[in-house]
């Protein structure tokens, strides 16, 4: 099945330890469709402003992307610029140009709106609520937040958490959100309020999915190189909201499996600049890298042997 | 095979959001004594004053620990007090008094000198070369350190590396010891002035092992009751190598399920003040949750559907 991803589509500058890259193209729309679009076909609904190089999304049309709902608007792009720390787990956001994603309006267009998985990125909550509504019968619905909108608008947050099937946020986010420092309790509070499943992604130490009465942990890939953090998450929703649309099946083995497709595609995103590492990534290269995450974490049980 | 262990015997202090605890007893090696010692005898080598309820290791001898080597002096013990923050990932030291192990000199009895399994608990360099010296053919031995040796007294910790087989510390500690923020260049820096192994803990986000050309992930169990982390990485210490004594080998198959067992008796250790969770601990539960582990992180291969 096809997916419909609604979220920024931004212009970043990142300093990192090792580089800067300057106004290249980034957002959660375009992170996660990155990623998405290596296993399924995705429909895209954001708006961007005159200055956005639009041909640098052409590699998500080659892939079967829709772009067709990303408005253009007279203004500038959503910019964000930020810089990262010596050890890539902090960054400083350094300018936040909102531009005309100050005045989006999510409008699903007609051939769209039968889509049944749907990944609502990180904009207002309201917002996510408008798209929902223009959603026909909307089955797998997959959201992200931040601590932004947990302040500013809980209770449109809270509301929207009984229309979603998969919260994905990071741990200090549920946290925050369900005002609990233990991570599993934290997520029993959001299941009781409407998610069956919550992912919570925790940067370089991988992500832990809470379903009813299992979980599941996906280490993060220990790699010689990041360079720039920058949509790890995003791409990780990517590959696992992908992976899942691809088979069509949220059962427990395709959810295990899509955990790690989420980390692959994380792993693969920080290794360069941008949405660069995701633009011609040979699918052998991920079905190489998910094999060594069974590798990372598999072991026979053991003869008992017990001293006592 | 069994384990000489060095290490302190310490009194501790703990708050917790959920509680206190005085004076309960506590230490490197009285944490990873009740740990190992679930997989094998382990001889203990520290110091105590005259306020140490000796007794209170009553449980560790009935489980074949031999204690002879705890040396009782005039003076008080190693006393420790700590406050937990509202998240139990950061504390306060409240207090520190030496006492008695600040003039710690380790002698090794004659009759533990043969052990070929030792364990270092985290204390001043130089005493961990003084121990290495009294034994004759130390052939897996395991260190751990901390960020104030690493200041301290690093040219002690250097030359101790070319003695050590497995390095354990925690993922702060080895960034600082290599000056280095990506973990994986960190262990690859520290492997090459001799340990083969790095096991870099961290905490609630579980342990990674780095081997010469692989590695092996162990997340950290998610636990609706976390009372008190005080003593988890003492406890997966003590599993991983009370494990690995028991086999008498160092596998990688047994390594990696040395890694499961040090996270369940790290896990086990959280869930009560001090050594209580671990005083009687049955095999059965450590085996329960030892096939919990694999659970929580295995997952079958997909047939191949991408979609590019």
């Amino acid at each position: 099945m096809s997916i419909l991803c609604v979220g920024s589509v931004a212009l970043d500058s990142v300093e990192t330890p090792f580089g800067k890259a300057a106004r290249v193209i980034g957002g959660s729309a375009v992170y996660f469709t990155a990623a998405a679009s290596l296993f399924t076909p995705v429909r895209v609904v954001g708006v961007v402003g005159e200055d956005y190089p639009l041909e640098r999304l052409d590699f998500l049309r080659e892939r079967g992307a829709d772009l067709s709902g990303i408005e253009q608007r007279t203004g500038e792009s959503f910019f964000w610029a930020g810089r990262y720390h010596f050890d890539l787990n902090t960054r400083d956001t350094l300018e936040t140009k909102l531009g005309v994603f100050a005045d989006f309006e999510p409008k699903i267009p007609e051939r769209f709106r039968a889509e049944r998985f749907v990944f609502l990125g990180n904009i207002d909550p309201s917002l996510q609520h408008d798209v929902l509504d223009q959603v026909e019968s909307p089955e797998v619905v997959a959201c992200d937040t931040m601590n932004y909108w947990i302040e500013g608008n809980r209770d449109a947050l809270l509301e929207l958490l009984g229309r979603v099937r998969i919260l994905m946020v990071n741990d200090e986010e549920v946290r925050q959100l369900a005002g609990e420092p233990n991570l599993l309790k934290a997520a029993r509070w959001v299941q009781k309020r409407g998610p069956e499943i919550v992912v919570v992604k925790k940067g370089e130490h991988g992500a832990i999915l809470f379903a009813d009465d299992w979980f599941f942990f996906v280490p993060g890939f220990p790699l010689e190189e990041v360079f720039d953090p920058t949509g790890a998450g995003d791409s990780f929703a990517g590959g696992f909201m992908g992976y899942l649309a691809s088979t069509g099946s949220v059962s427990p083995s395709d959810l295990r499996r899509a955990m790690v497709y989420g980390s692959v595609l994380g792993s693969f995103a920080v290794e360069k600049f941008s949405v660069d590492r995701l633009i011609d990534l040979p699918i052998a290269d991920i079905e190489s890298r998910l094999m060594q995450f069974r590798d990372i974490t598999a072991f026979e049980a053991p003869v008992p042997q017990a001293n006592v």
